[in-house]
């Protein structure tokens, strides 16, 4: 998606070998016309499926989830990765780690907002070693729901997250893919 | 806000004396266009202030301010309740006390994208005690920014947080107001 991948250019700052910073419009301050335009992409990827629900992690997945939620009208439920009193019983987890920061959590999800009636389309901000996508799928196989597909904003193909999916024959549409970082600058992967 | 009382009467829980439990359309399933209604209306009340930025805490916070943001066509920041490995450096911080998990958490923003230039509107789902307004309030104070008014999702008038922002002559406009929960029921402040 060019608007994306500008955006990734102009903004997104590389951390290191493997690190894409893009805190200034996806994942602390949040560009909301950015959002509307990949939730209508993510609409027009998935549009052929009957998604009744979007799946996706707090925080970083609410915006991008949320923005698809509002093309498909459809709930959208982000699994917290910690429980709050008022959120304890009647649970889905999975345990996820993270690369990034080095530890594990649990996510989990109300069991009342999934079921074998749905059909998710699982979105969220990042796609590296596959981690939440992981956990998340887990969860909707607990659940007995259908899983669509999954939209990621920004995947770095060089990672293992998406072989995992391929392998798995599950339907994966990314907005932007990164092929590698060299010299502090994003090659993006080059599209048919 | 007849639509947001009229959800609310429909699908929130009463727990207890004075917890209300949401979470089938705030803040663990999202339904977006209650969010695009929420949005509108906090735009409608906020128009006539030239806003230049809106800020709010991770999670529960996201959604109803991304729908804000993309009324007004100005970006969102999130203020995050921890620390993490890519976002450590030049912070405007708070504490927060939550009444509901008993726990203080520090609330935090990269200091780049707030500053003396922004005009703000905070944006969350509730206010009760008025904890999480008032880091965000003290945040946009360190940043020397301007606050241009706090808009609620839900405020419950019989906690103290109302009172607090009233007392500082700060805008509010929230848009269901709890009066007391009584026999389980949501009974909700008379507007003039």
């Amino acid at each position: 998606m060019k608007l994306l991948e500008d955006r990734i250019e102009r903004d997104g700052q590389v951390l290191g070998e493997d690190v894409l910073k893009v805190d200034n419009f996806l994942n602390h301050q949040i560009d909301p016309d950015l959002m509307t335009a990949l939730g209508a992409e993510f609409y027009a990827r998935f549009k052929d499926t009957k998604i009744t629900k979007i799946l996706t992690v707090e925080s970083s997945g609410i915006a991008p989830a949320l923005a698809a939620g509002m093309q498909f009208h459809v709930p959208v439920v982000f699994a917290r990765k910690h429980k709050s009193l008022t959120l304890k019983d009647d649970l889905y987890t999975a345990e996820v780690y993270s690369f990034t920061k080095k530890t594990a959590n649990m996510i989990a999800i109300a069991q009342k907002f999934l079921g074998p009636a749905d059909t998710v389309l699982i979105v969220d901000d990042f796609l590296a070693n596959g981690q939440a996508v992981e956990g998340l799928i887990d969860i909707i196989g607990q659940a007995d729901a259908t899983l669509a597909g999954v939209g990621i904003v920004i995947e770095k193909t060089f990672q293992k997250g998406r072989k995992l999916l391929d392998d798995r024959h599950i339907h994966v549409e990314s907005l932007a893919r990164i092929a590698a970082f060299e010299n502090g600058h994003v090659v993006f992967e080059q599209e048919d």
